[in-house]
């Protein structure tokens, strides 16, 4: 009869990866290819939701199944768990269906005490490595199913090699490590209140049940909030007899990727340790050898390693992450997954599947996570500021990306600087998981020590966020908040750059300039258009903006926000005048100028975009926003305008709104001056005009926002074609134009049949509407949001990720309505959600015209819309 | 054929109100039911809305159908218009389809000129008859028409007057008036540059067209917008022949009602002045007299008067305004209406009626005003204050109700007053159209002149606003901004009392008590509750709330807000120091003081109440609503807590939002701080348990504010039934309780079958959801919701009438929804609008179980909603 909850890795293969996780999969898949990997059993994620449900207890049925997989386990090794002589060790890992690195929690060398120590001594005629084995195996064990701090044990064993003059561990001989062992003990009894449990079952019933434990801390329930994984799926354990790579100097360790996980480069990619465990590696404390030294060290080893790699990948169709031990010069293999990559890497390795037909276009573009295309999309330092900087120092290029900011030395500071809106550069000794609130609000990661496959590495990659590590130069002084090169002293708030590219430091602070893109990313982006149905806009103010966007493949503009325009340097006093002016000349004079300046910034912002459609939205925040807040800048408002300064204050005064996001903003401010629009309109015709005399035809969209009923918008419309009637009469000329609105008020959706008859496109206007239809305030709901994602009422920040229960209701009930009564009505959404993926996928379905978002997200909105295109396809097959 | 534009009153009987205004219908009636009616003809308010159309100019086509009208009229008086020896001469009045008193404009005498006023004196052998006229035609035409300040004439005849230590104007002789009438024409000709037309015809156009520009003068849109009159009906004019008052002393001029418009009394009630026109009473120049000395002055008069009266209530089965004029002892009627009468008038003639087998109950129901009612039920001055206080003077009850508020001497200081938040009582000599908004924000109002049926007397009645008029003790000397009563100087911000019932004047302030209801309003209201089909619950807060809403007809409490229990005095210390400590300890205790204060509240309004249902809302406002602002309040909280100044100031700081409407308040307090609402949810079920020992059987509704999420209110819910049972158990004791939401947010509209799941009552807060659904800030809209309204952009503030076809079709699908999940669900609506006429009724038409208002609507809800079932009854009649 199967068992329950336990199935041993042969008997696995087809129980799939959401039972046994990713890592009890892998071994079973592993154990029918035939591959070299140390027998084991997996115990199933769904019975840690059982032990959830159970008062976190493990149950008899349970144990059961464990202690008879054990005993085939025994029978297996030819070892006995316990035994004096003979003693069968394990690991025991955690293993969730979605890869969760560093996260969960890890035993190894699980079966050790004072009398199996001995026979293992005996039996492997190393009693070194039997100690040594055993002083981890309690470290771990006291840490990770104890909960006791590293560090105290860290800080034993570096006090007893400073005492006795040592370098590093190896120098430690058996007497040392049966001291170090007494000590460590000690300190466990400290802690605890018990002696250290000897039963080796006790051992490992109390090490399952941390790992089942370990699903729920608060670094996991982090990581996976920000990766958005369901939090009931649960994680598998993994027990797995031991082999050993720290039995001496034909022992050893390692990780490999099967292409390099930066660059995507078809080479062999990895690190090793010899004559040490696995954790050595990926806790960083060590710092590795490059693999291609293996093959001048095990030269056959490297070879099998190879042939290994190259076989897993083609098993896989993907790039692998391997694990191995080599114990005494035999190769076996503890792991394979889907090997994380930068984005970089990611666009290589699928062009080149699909050129080495291994994969199809389409598979291509599922595989690429469109998130994670921010990555590419960044800036990079500016190469001419570059010669003058002073390279500080240098480490390894553990995730690309560039940035530069004031450095702190822990998460809680980057926190704090991050309340004060200030972004800093994290610098560490080495990341661990508590380290990951502050790694997620850092601009970059630095860390002293550690590989390219330390933890701080693989989750920088995961976040797509400039990281170098291994920097040996760098000492780190916690206490005071510093950090020396040589005789130089940085400081906290200090500034430094970081190339994620190069692994250079540098002093100071760097300009950055747009990527250059890859030609590979260009192939992948054409095969994207070719599939994706929706246009993709950008929401660009100027047109610097407008020039990244078209670089970035933006299809036109659908979100300007005439506004910015009016902060700058140049223009906020004359709009300043106008707020403030008594009588109607004074606003016309003032408005006159501004006019000037708006004529060349549509000019501008269309001679860029060419023929590519351009939704310039009117005027949107309450005139308050553009006063000034400062005394000096009403000293000076108040010598320009000749109003006393308390006048002037009054008026602020007058403006200020109890609730400005709902208060006097938008078509509100064309209803009661409907002079402001009428300029903002002349203006952008005008400029229509011009380029028709330069043979260059634009076809302005005017964009009405925060209309709540079709009497603002056609009261608006009234006049604003009357005027442009007048300026086509004026310069016997006209230009094709459109009229239409943003619809962001829950109102206007209701209304939308209404409101269509009176209008050319609807442009969702997402933010306000989640504002709206919520009553959650953007700026205020950081208030609670938080406490809702913990409580899990919401699952995800509807700011970032559209409602569609409830605001994509209401959006496919303003469609609806909507196309009713004016089928060839244009509609799109530019919210921030317009570069979100699954929100776009959403647009897709809700068949919207076009997604408008901030330029860097182009390819991601594209990308996502290509996906959704393809998974809808495939529906339709099957219909 | 028949006219298109003017139609005799001979012909009019089928017209209607609508196309010959009310006027015009009522003389074309009189005229056909036989009574002495002056003839003339009417020109339809249709034409009225053509004139706006021809941009405001009088058309060849209406001009020929005047003029052959005028030639019947010539026929018919035997008179010829601007004949020198037998000169027909007419009224121009304008009669709107609804009465606008004081609002339009009136011209007598029209077609006098230097030649005619020789014919008519010849023709009456009465020169000082004639030239009084005449004076009186310039006099009004050049105000009426021309716009000049009738001030300026008044002027001339006060100093004419003077100089001739003349008493009143019946000692001018016609030498006098012959001088003034020149001195008029003089000041005509000043102001306007061109002579006073002597040519009748262009009189009698120019008095039409000011007659139609008169409907859109300021007063008359303003006075629109008060009544919520469209602004499309248009006025009618009517040209009639000249009767005349002032033909010397059997002639006269007077104003009757059927029945007593203050107090409803089936009495003649009205004034007259011999030896006047109209213009002399409606003006209130002179002061009349009671109608009851007609009798004695022309007993026969009276009597057919009388006869008229009591045949036209008949005919119109409603009291009217009759306007009848004597001429040389002959009685013409001028005009009938149903009269305006106070709230406590219309009532008693109402039951009256139907005790008399007038009208049915249904109709009585139907004939009031539901927003009316109000009048009835505001308070009066507490009896045992009077006796101490001193009368200053007494005046005519003009306007029933009682206030006690600063004075002031013109309508833009009681303006100025508003601003500043203050609310005071107008005085005048007497008042005018230009008063209207004056009057709209006093508190009451007091002239030194004038009679019952004087502008300001009518106005008041029908803005329900506390009026004595005719105060002849009273000096006003506007300059100075005081007045005298015998020595007594009273002066601007000196403060009075006025009772509207008996006419008293007092000085300064007198507290006021709820009016004792009468006899008749109680039966009407027994009618109204036979017919009402909803539930009319209250908003109330507190025991005293709750008593005055039972005494009013309560049938339950809608809304309790407890956050107001939160601010009284001994309590928001507490309340204070548990929203600022620090630690879970210190909250708790905070908490454990409030609860029992909560506790002592929840008993007392339970005891109110008895059986009826009680739902109280938990917390509501955000956190910093409760914290001081002021420097003292600090301090105290400072010292009472230990916490130094700067920590509160920042902790209030921290608190502080950018749109606190859409922040962290409702049902979002209790995600973050569950304390708060568990601690009001047993502080209600143990005094409901309280109630229990005390053998009184409540079952309190527990309702959870500001859900957008089923999710928060599962949430929320779990606990608070968690305490529940805990408090159950603890006293072994249960009591029967619900668990709901209010629906405030759109979002919880939309899926509100999810939210009806986990919820035993729904309650529409349809203030919220207003400002959500529109995007208006109820506190900042003010700046901009005039604009929409002068635009017509917006009909009603949506704050005050309930926008139905918006806000109301997401109510409709939120009730829609949640039905077919859970037909079970309790409804109900508890915003402001709960107590508003026509939203109301629209509540009847979506099928809700009740509506919630504050105490003095209730009345005003339950015949309003009686009113709908009335006109929906009598639809499914006609299905």
């Amino acid at each position: 009869m199967l068992n329950e909850y336990v199935f041993n890795f042969k008997e696995g293969k087809t129980l799939g990866k959401a039972l046994l996780g990713g890592k009890g999969a892998s071994l079973s898949e592993m154990t029918q290819m035939g591959l070299r990997v140390p027998s084991g059993f997996t115990i199933t994620t769904k019975t840690c939701n059982i032990f959830y449900k159970k008062d976190k207890k493990l149950w008899e049925s349970l144990k059961e199944e464990i202690l008879d997989e054990l005993a085939q386990l025994e029978k297996e090794m030819n070892k006995k768990f316990g035994d004096s002589k003979n003693p069968l060790l394990v690991s025991v890992r955690s293993g969730a269906e979605v890869s969760m690195p560093g996260m969960m929690d890890t035993i190894l060398n699980l079966g050790l005490n004072d009398k199996t120590v001995l026979g293992l001594a005996k039996k492997t005629n190393n009693k070194r490595f039997a100690y040594d084995s055993y002083r981890r195996f309690i470290q771990m064990f006291s840490t990770v199913v104890k909960g006791i701090s590293a560090y105290k044990f860290e800080q034993i064993l570096t006090d007893y090699k400073e005492v006795h003059h040592y370098q590093n561990d190896l120098d430690l001989n058996e007497e040392d490590l049966q001291v170090v062992i007494n000590d460590f003990k000690s300190l466990y009894k400290e802690e605890i209140g018990n002696m250290f449990p000897n039963d080796p079952y006790e051992q490992l019933f109390q090490a399952i049940t941390a790992v089942f434990e370990s699903w729920n801390n608060s670094r996991a329930v982090i990581y996976r909030n920000i990766h958005e994984i369901p939090h009931d799926l649960g994680t598998a354990v993994n027990v797995q007899a031991m082999v050993f790579g720290n039995m001496g100097h034909t022992s050893g360790t390692g990780v490999v990727f099967t292409r390099h996980p930066s660059t995507g480069e078809p080479d062999l990619f990895g690190e090793y340790l010899m004559n040490a465990q696995g954790e050595d590696i990926v806790s960083g404390v060590r710092t590795p050898k490059s693999i291609e030294l293996l093959l001048i060290e095990l030269p056959d080893v490297y070879d099998e390693l190879k042939l290994i790699a190259r076989r897993l990948e083609c098993h896989y169709v993907d790039m692998q992450d391997i694990e191995f031990t080599i114990e005494e010069g035999k190769l076996f293999i503890l792991q394979t997954r889907n090997g994380k990559r930068t984005m970089h890497a990611a666009i290589n390795i699928v062009v080149d599947f699909v050129l080495e037909n291994k994969i199809s276009k389409k598979d291509a573009i599922l595989r690429i996570e469109p998130k994670q295309l921010e990555q590419l999309l960044h800036p990079n330092f500016d190469p001419t500021q570059l010669e003058e900087k002073q390279v500080l120092t240098k480490g390894l290029p553990a995730s690309p990306g560039a940035s530069s900011g004031k450095i702190y030395f822990n998460a809680q500071d980057i926190l704090k600087a991050k309340e004060q809106g200030e972004k800093g550069l994290l610098v560490r000794q080495e990341t661990s998981p508590e380290d990951i609130e502050g790694m997620v609000n850092a601009l970059g990661i630095v860390t002293s020590r550690g590989g390219m496959t330390s933890h701080a590495a693989v989750v920088a990659r995961g976040m797509g966020k400039c990281c170098i590590v291994g920097c040996s130069e760098i000492k780190i002084n916690e206490q005071l908040k510093e950090l020396r090169v040589g005789e130089v002293v940085i400081r906290e708030g200090d500034v430094l750059s970081l190339d994620g590219v190069t692994g250079n430091i540098y002093l100071g602070e760097i300009k950055t300039v747009n990527s250059q893109s890859l030609k590979s990313f260009q192939l992948f982006m054409k095969w994207v258009d070719e599939v994706k149905q929706l246009k993709v806009r950008t929401n660009a103010d100027t047109k610097k903006d407008a020039e990244l966007a078209v670089q970035l493949g933006a299809e036109g503009i659908g979100l300007c926000r005439t506004e910015h325009m009016f902060f700058a340097k140049d223009r906020i006093l004359e709009v300043r005048k106008m707020i403030l002016s008594k009588t109607l000349e004074e606003r016309n004079n003032a408005l006159d100028k501004i006019e000037k300046m708006q004529i060349e910034d549509f000019i501008q912002l269309f001679d860029v975009m060419k023929e590519r459609p351009c939704t310039i939205r009117l005027l949107d925040p309450p005139l308050h926003e553009f006063l000034p807040k400062k005394d000096n800048e009403i000293d000076i408002l108040s010598e320009e305008m000749n109003i006393s300064k308390e006048e002037i204050k009054k008026r602020i005064e007058d403006l200020e709104e109890f609730n400005p996001m709902l208060g006097h903003r938008g078509c509100r401010l064309a209803i009661t001056y409907p002079e402001i629009y009428i300029m903002q309109t002349r203006a952008i015709i005008l400029a229509a005009l011009e380029l028709k005399q330069r043979n260059q035809i634009v076809t302005p969209e005017i964009m009405i926002p925060l209309v709540s009923d079709v009497k603002e918008l056609a009261f608006i419309k009234e006049r604003l074609i009357n005027e442009i009637n007048q300026l086509f009469n004026k310069h016997n000329q006209t230009v094709d134009y459109a009229i239409g609105t943003m619809i962001e008020v829950p109102r206007a959706c209701l209304l939308a049949d209404e409101i269509a008859k009176v209008s050319q496109f609807f442009s969702f206007g997402t933010n306000d509407l989640t504002q709206m239809t919520y009553g959650f305030s953007r700026d205020d709901s950081n208030k609670f949001i938080k406490s809702y994602m913990n409580e899990q009422i919401i699952e995800k920040d509807p700011f970032q990720v559209l409602d569609q229960k409830g605001i994509g209701k209401l959006m496919a009930m303003a469609i609806e309505l909507s196309k009713k009564e004016n089928p060839s009505l244009k509609i799109g959404i530019c919210g921030e959600h317009g570069g979100e993926p699954q929100t776009v996928a959403f647009c897709h379905q809700l068949g919207l015209d076009y997604v408008s978002c901030s330029p860097y997200r182009i390819p991601i909105a594209k990308l996502a819309l290509a996906q959704e295109a393809i998974k809808r396809e495939g529906e339709n097959d099957n219909d």
